[in-house]
């Protein structure tokens, strides 16, 4: 192998990556992000989220030359239009995103070469929750199966190793795990 | 007003609405649900989240004649290449949307007309968490901020009334703050 392949491992370059983890580790404060959404209601159950700016390594990041956008909806039977991936869908997504990206980040550090990470999320919900129709039920999932399918140069045993690694240390699995102290206000 | 206007409030229909609300009263079994996402890694940090079918009303939901797909990626700074709002902003969008659309189906119900519903939402992460630098932050984020602007045909007490109303009521951040209990595994 060449070293243009040794560096560029399951699409990232490992040697950014270790980098960044050298640069952040001198310097801590480059660890800080914060991530924005800006959403706009577009009538019935329709909704857009823009996302564009960020601050993280220690500024402003002015990268991205548009936003991306990504429309909420809901399906007939919950009172919509299918305007698109209903919240709850959207959550899931974002789940299997942070999952999908810490296995092939993990798996790049350790020397795994990748060829296939799929997942199926399944969340099961009684919308009485959401509906206020009970209060013996919550309002969100009861629970989330995430099933995994990864197939790479590393026998069985490894693949499972990155994905208990990349679970332990996933964005996402950790808050909708554990949770997150949110506010919700009006604005003044 | 005529009586069309006083059944669509807010894009909503409230006939069918009310229905759906008897309707699961009298037969709580057709409150469950079950939402579904398939991903599959597209390279590096890029992947792609596919939305179709899900259970609901007591039977599989067929009437999404085509799935919606989702890409999630990550910003240069983060070892990608902009492919798609990153999951963490994934999860943002769905808090947003949740909000959003449970804000504009309290108001339905309540007979308040909006005429804008906008939002901002800020989360705040040590990435030393996910990347695996320190065991001292945690991976996900440490706090989310949402700001709506909402205005209607109604005093900002009522308009007050119906965020509390619904962020107690909505499923994604009743998810987001509290979590849920979620299983990860490799297929067998």
């Amino acid at each position: 192998m060449t070293a243009i392949t040794d560096q560029i491992r399951n699409g990232v370059d490992t040697v950014q990556m270790f980098g960044t983890l050298d640069a952040i580790k001198a310097d801590a404060s480059l660890g800080r992000f914060q991530f924005r959404v800006a959403n706009a209601w577009q009538g019935g159950a329709h909704n857009r989220s823009t996302i564009h700016r960020f601050y993280g390594a220690g500024q402003e990041d002015t990268s991205r030359e548009a936003p991306f956008t990504l429309d909420a909806g809901e399906p007939a039977v919950l009172l919509g239009h299918d305007e698109g991936a209903n919240p709850a869908e959207a959550l899931l997504h974002a789940l299997a995103g942070c999952l999908t990206t810490s296995i092939v980040y993990v798996a790049a550090a350790r020397g795994v070469a990748l060829t296939r990470v799929e997942s199926r999320l399944e969340g099961d919900m009684d919308v009485r929750g959401a509906l206020g129709l009970s209060d013996e039920v919550r309002n969100g999932f009861e629970r989330i199966r995430v099933t995994f399918s990864i197939e790479g140069d590393a026998p069985e045993e490894k693949l499972r190793e990155v994905l208990e690694r990349a679970t332990a240390r996933s964005a996402v699995f950790d808050m909708i795990s554990h949770g997150v102290p949110t506010t919700v206000e009006l604005a003044r």
